[in-house]
């Protein structure tokens, strides 16, 4: 990094750019793995980094690195988004997307879509061809359908592990959730804890372009066996996702009630602005002091304008990676 | 007011409990008024400041004050929430609501109900009868109903003024719409420049109880004509609506893209809280300088933990109020 820095130059200050991306926070334990699963999500992470990367090495914007960077991610069935995305409770993918441009803080989001094969390119297009910021179900599909994207049947997104996911939760918890039908905290319902599930399968992206201009992506398909058109930080701009080129780009994991009360993206990007925190002091007070002093969980990813990056989580781990202008990928999964 | 501060003492240091409301900003002019109609408005919001005083006066809750006035502009046909919601190009009356507490940083939202006779007690259900912080559409409107809220034939909202708007702006721009169907920026399809509905007509409400606990609430129909489930500030927590007990209580009115941007609420907040403004100074540094410079426009109220309001709106006019400990109603239509 020092290394990096020493060569920050008037000529080129935007000769740090940079990608990163998360594949979701969670109860992600070494134990619970296997050699060829963790291959796995190592090898699809990767793969993510490497299309953004070709992206920006190539002098693109932060907006294709970040996009082109989750779609990789919502293709794949390892990650709950687009693909692989969780069951709602009535066993339905419902998903939810935001992109923001922190050059003009243009933004876009879509949530509770079922049959847009790649949500962040929809929310992209909310961004860029209307003059909305924010379109949720069927007429999100609708926008996106005339605006020519992929549209796929709804089983598409199906996938055996999360279709036995949602099949172990109704059983485990039908009885208590019967019971606790008029309580006012289904937390752990939601938590699911002890479930291999309970992780936050958000997928993100954040990312610096040799211009100097930042941009962040998020993608999921929220939390298994939610209900009742449920959205989560996600799709929200401030909460899950937020860019602005004074001072940072910012995607979030977690549980997603808990970051939207906190506004928590738009919050490091003031901590940065009006305390002049550096990006990882700013994202270190929401995740390990504001969100776990609130009762909730998880972790983000950020970068500033000179492509200092921050990662932090307060969960078992967090599928991550980042890849700079020297094009070395580097993706973890566990804490350090 | 410095009668009121020199009473302030520790031991009644809660003494400022106040309300203030909205019930939208825009191109409210007083030439475009009948006496009849103004005194209507005025009468109104007099009696949704007279329903939070009721409250408060007894040592009520912020939390019930701010959700009764807005039940009172809710069910008034004078403002774009609840009955006298606008039109969706579909001819649907959507509606979005949003309430915060400012002593637990816990929140509820709806988006996109169309059945749900009061969305702001709606959002409050979420807050308080659900893990969830945000539900949208039917899933929300299930949510209702299970908790037994009340439930109106979507007829109920249809108001003869309200659609007659839209059918005046289908046809005005019918011709426009298509040609430009495939623009970028339809912003003045949305703003509606000329139409005498060119206001923003959110509601919302912002309380300082005698606990000095801190409230707010927001609730709309959102814009004319909106098209493809279009969700506005109103909904999201921090660009909206906000609350917290450690700064103040906001709630916006305007064009709601542009606060979603600048994630408006959370932002003065945060101002208060990392920069030490006034909430004065907060408010006026988001709707004079920033909404204003990103293009946008519109108004908010709020008020911080010593009772302190600002009212601030950068466009003709804004309807709104505020009611002391004294009882007496303030209320206002145009520019001072």
């Amino acid at each position: 990094m020092t290394d990096v820095q020493a060569r920050k130059t008037p000529q080129n200050r935007q000769a740090n750019y940079a990608l990163v991306i998360h594949g979701g926070a969670g109860t992600i334990l070494k134990k619970h793995m296997t050699p060829e699963k963790e291959k796995a999500y190592q090898d699809a992470l990767q793969q993510a980094l490497q299309a953004g990367y070709d992206i920006l090495s190539k002098g693109g914007t932060a907006l294709d690195a970040v996009e082109a960077a989750v779609r990789v991610m919502e293709d794949s069935p390892l990650f709950n988004a687009g693909k692989g995305a969780v069951f709602t409770h009535e066993g339905i993918n419902e998903l939810d997307a935001a992109i923001m441009n922190g050059k003009t803080l243009a933004a876009g989001a879509i949530a509770s879509v079922t049959t847009i094969k790649n949500p962040i390119t929809a929310a992209r297009a909310v961004m860029e061809k209307s003059e909305h910021v924010m379109m949720i179900g069927t007429g999100a599909e609708r926008f996106a359908r005339e605006k020519g994207l992929e549209i796929v049947d709804p089983q598409y997104f199906h996938t055996e592990e999360r279709w036995n996911s949602l099949q172990r939760l109704l059983q485990q918890h039908s009885t208590k959730m019967e019971l606790d039908h008029d309580s006012t905290r289904q937390m752990l319902d939601v938590k699911q804890p002890g479930n291999h599930d309970s992780k936050y399968g958000t997928v993100g992206a954040v990312a610096l372009d040799i211009n100097g201009d930042l941009a962040s992506a998020t993608s999921t398909g929220g939390m298994t066996n939610k209900k009742y058109g449920r959205v989560g930080d996600a799709a929200l701009i401030g909460a899950g996702t937020y860019a602005n080129n004074a001072t940072c780009a910012i995607s979030c994991t977690g549980w997603g009630e808990y970051f939207i009360r906190l506004v928590v993206a738009k919050s490091v990007s003031d901590l940065m602005e009006y305390k002049n925190y550096s990006v990882k002091k700013a994202s270190d007070v929401l995740i390990l002091d504001k969100v776990p002093e609130l009762g909730g969980d998880g972790g983000l990813i950020a970068i500033d304008k000179n492509g200092n990056i921050a990662m932090p989580f307060n969960t078992e781990g967090m599928y991550r990676g980042y890849i700079k202008r020297d094009g070395k990928a580097v993706v973890k999964i566990y804490k350090e």
